[in-house]
């Protein structure tokens, strides 16, 4: 089976420097393959990505060495056993806040005994190779988002759940959570603190750390601090802001 | 019908901000139009993008009042009909080097007895309004790309048809053409020449004048030189470069 | 944020006339919102309309003031958040017929501290405007499915609901539900019962009230009940039964 | 090979009912395909229907017995062949207005010797019969749009290019095009002469006639007039028009 | 209603020979609708396959006889419900392995009074016909996938549920959750005893019995056992293994 | 950029396999690139693929190392530009019968000063590297499909065009157009001549050549006849004949 570089990189302490893509394009998901990312993540959740669209944009990052990865929509059996059906080299679930969430999320990942994950692996077996099914459970990734209150409160229980492969930090509905005053600000103590309890328990369970960083200085910092991913960029802001600074400066230039 | 606010900021000497699509994706097509663009062209000649998804991005675009353009593949009428029964409030024609060509392609785009145009505006109608098959001949722009020698050879033939809106430079191909050293480097003599030749005839037959300038600083200094509309950016290019920027940063920052 | 029209037409007492689009075209969409129609809800349950082609769908409403509403095919609080993510400035979630039922769907609608909605507004941003996140609590619409026998029974611990905004009447199966002999008969005096008692509630926890009317003559006749929202077609039928109908005559005709 | 009914019909002079499909849908299609139409078309002309959607739709026809037609976009021999191969029983073809246009338009769809249709028959085999090389020629019908006074002038040249099945007259390019004040008034007597000329010639030549009716009653009484296949409705006519009716009753109903 | 041709082969004792259709295209499953298949399933669990693209198929089928299915993603009722309104006239349901799963799966696919099947039929009504609503419960079947250890222990708590239609081995699963050696091993004795045990549940609360046979010599033999229904092959596999046939023949004769 | 492997595989003399794609479907495009093809083509001219499927199946196959390929729809400067644009890195061109048309091709392959295709290269740029532009007119293949009697009769005439890289023998149009009285049949003299010549011509002015072989046994024959390049098979051919004998055997063994 095709190894998981990803899970190389973190053997080796090399920091996993993560893409987000939420256009729904296989163009410019094979257009951010084609840069200096080890991983390009299909936000199946908050991006507008439909099914047939995220198995293309699968396709389209694997003409490159770079790790694909889903976010589901929700902790469905169905969606994660398609995610990785569909060759998703490692999903990331989002709001797993109990032992038991995180437990059913694990076996729908897992082919038994160790999990529930049901057999046709169609693509996967493409992208990963004839002995997918033998070494799946060991290569994919299952990655929980922790990003509720609640989740940190039982973070041991969940970091403890036999076959997941990471915590994933997700600082925005994290920030919401804990009530904080701003959303995502690294800054805080409190947000400071829980996620220093992720990078602890983490460790103590073996588990990747991951974390939305949000921009580049903070991606850095974030890794300087010892998470092993970071995303420091989502497609459709760098579109976005870019283009509105650009447009800005001709505007103004046009004018003067 | 609906005004083409491109034609008033012409006539109110505004230079006209054009953005560019070729990234297949009305998500993509809706955000850029909420950025401050005047104008927003799908480009189906050298961007990846099919006819049904150009239809959707037409009416992405048309949330906004940011004026929907396309660039056809080729000097076709069924393109150029299907484009403007689309919706587009413009049409950028390819490869126009002689009087006959620009003839066509304005027959093709107005309705009789000025052109062939084909009764049937479909979107165009819900976009335009209930009189668009009246307005439409004074209110749809037509383009020509001039990027070949041939065209800076016959431009007076070609700007004298009736009918006629435009001229757009493409300084990539112009250059190919013209056989300079580097491809749309504004600096070039014979590339200024054949620019100042495009907006002298332009002011003589009362045309717009176009110009895609591949980066912020060129857009002003075009819109200095007299150029109308000016193209400072496409989509996919500002996904790409700032992308890899971004990484490369997160990349030196986590290995310091 | 961009306003939601239907808060203002309540406010003002004005009758909401509803559309349903079932037809899985951005097309017929966009064309029905240049109609005279409040708002138009964009059906994932019965409609057999996928994700990719709902989100256009919903561009394609947002040409216009109409406001754009989903049904979501279930009460999953994925499908909810992926529905408002897109930009539908309501949701529509068939089968509640429980206080716990109701109180799952709101708390997938709503931010914390109210509800647990994920942040990544996608879509929403870009259509409500830069301060959705803020405001979005209080401009989104989160209407139930009022279709079981049992919702009926349990009307006042749904209707008593924190953050629900609406009762809207499936006739169809709720007269399933009831055993009545004909569906949707709103002569059945059960039906007229039920009808009554989610008027009485909703009066009581000041919530919005709509009904799938099927025709025009009832829904002029539900308004006059009482009911603030009424929709008296859906794209298909319309088309279907106005087909029918006309094919018909041009058969009789030709063979006279 | 699955005989083709419009020819069965005009040999027992019936009069063919042609539906007009030009939203772009599988699921709308299929539908118009139950009423009662002898044939539908797929306009992808002036219907904003992509090629693979057009494929989805001649499959959603082909599910009854209702044969399925397409207008092509332009009279271009690579677009004509693949019509076809994708398993349309019919090709119109949009603004035939000589001989030399008729010949290629004929030629692109006849398999040699008789004229230069490429061999790959795709879905037409799946949909014909194994046997659909060898007949279609005589089963597959080639019709011509009338609709330019050149057309109309050139008629007797257009209509004895052997291998022709048809003229159908399309009233408002063809009103345009002679100049008349209003489109497609059938009570204009130049509209008149025009299309009796076109009855005769296809008399003579022994050639289908088909018209654009554009209503119920137009249809009627065209068909008494002799034409072979009368289009009584476009499917997004229909949509709108009636749509537009039922909500301004309702509109008109809540407000009294 | 359109009857169900395999009630009808079953009451005749005639063994259903079943194709799966994994490769997201309408093209193949009509191609494969032609060949000599009773029935032809829609994977949407394990194939990679959207809902827009399931209809499309589902339409591709419906252009012949052959009865279509759909396999859901996982026991949902939005799901379920969906994939009966699109027009399976039976569903094939994952991972059913207790009686409170088997009943939650019959409920959302039989109307009321029977289940909760919400009304709403779509595309079910133009291929069943009129009366779809008050047929439906006794045509479409509602098959429960027999792939777990648990299954096989609860069977006729399972088999004894009212509305269920069949009874469906899924052999690789089971293997894995009876922990053999071999996935889909028929002659491993353990698989023999329970599938054995599933023909005789099946016999005494008179199910359909289906097996997942993975190539014909098994089909053969499967059918002798006394399944009634046999799936032979995947598209996809045979496309792929009959591939590499090919090319690994042209490759050695060309070396020659 | 990018070697093109075609290139290095005949000058090492090495027979190339090439497969033939005409199953609108990325997934099972990457599935057929996971055999051992040299090279798979797309064909957009009797395949029913339309633009935007057309480029996700070139991602598919550049998950790999085959080379991919497309055939285009038509001698259309447009569609050749796009199809280049989109990646492919090698053009075959139906109906190439005159010098001039060989001519019109190849220019609107090649960039200047060899040709005057269109600066905008988009995929081609991310699939071939960043000095695709420099090294495009002596890496992309252009390749004309040899088909008609007219094209045998000018064949050094269009073997001689500059720029051109291959000759493609399409039997079934040859056999028609020659008026043999079976299609391909590679016993005819007249067949087997019309080879020897495209053999000998192409010999002389340095030409890959390449024949639809239909079958492996040919496939070899042609091999070991001197052409370049063979196509033993087609995707949708393999999945109807090998499903076809499958259910037969099926059929006839569960009947025994």
């Amino acid at each position: 089976m095709r190894p998981n570089r990803l899970i190389e990189l973190r053997r080796s302490n090399q920091t996993i420097i993560n893409g987000w893509l939420t256009i729904p394009s296989p163009l410019t998901a094979e257009l951010m393959a084609h840069e200096d990312f080890d991983s390009l993540l299909v936000d199946m959740q908050h991006g507008l990505i439909g099914f047939d669209t995220a198995v293309s944009m699968l396709q389209a990052i694997s003409t490159t060495n770079t790790v694909p990865l889903i976010r589901v929509q929700w902790n469905d059996p169905g969606l994660l056993m398609r995610a990785l059906d569909a060759g998703a080299y490692g999903v990331i679930c989002p709001m797993i806040s109990t032992r038991q969430q995180a437990e059913a999320f694990v076996s729908a990942c897992r082919y038994p005994p160790l999990g529930s994950r049901s057999y046709g692996p169609a693509r996967a077996l493409i992208y990963g190779g004839d002995d997918y099914v033998q070494q799946a459970n060991d290569t994919v990734l299952t990655i929980a988002l922790i990003e509720t209150k609640e989740a940190i409160e039982n973070l041991e229980e969940i970091a403890s759940v036999e076959g997941l492969s990471g915590l994933y930090v997700g600082p925005s509905d994290l920030s919401f959570s804990l009530g904080l005053a701003k959303r995502a600000d690294f800054d805080d103590p409190r947000l400071i603190a829980a996620t220093d309890h992720v990078l602890e328990v983490a460790a103590k369970y073996n588990l990747l750390t991951g974390v939305q960083a949000g921009n580049v200085e903070n991606a850095i910092r974030q890794a300087a601090r010892g998470f092993n991913m970071v995303t420091p960029l989502t497609d459709i802001t760098v579109l976005q802001m870019r283009s509105r600074e650009l447009v800005a400066q001709t505007r103004n230039g046009v004018k003067a």
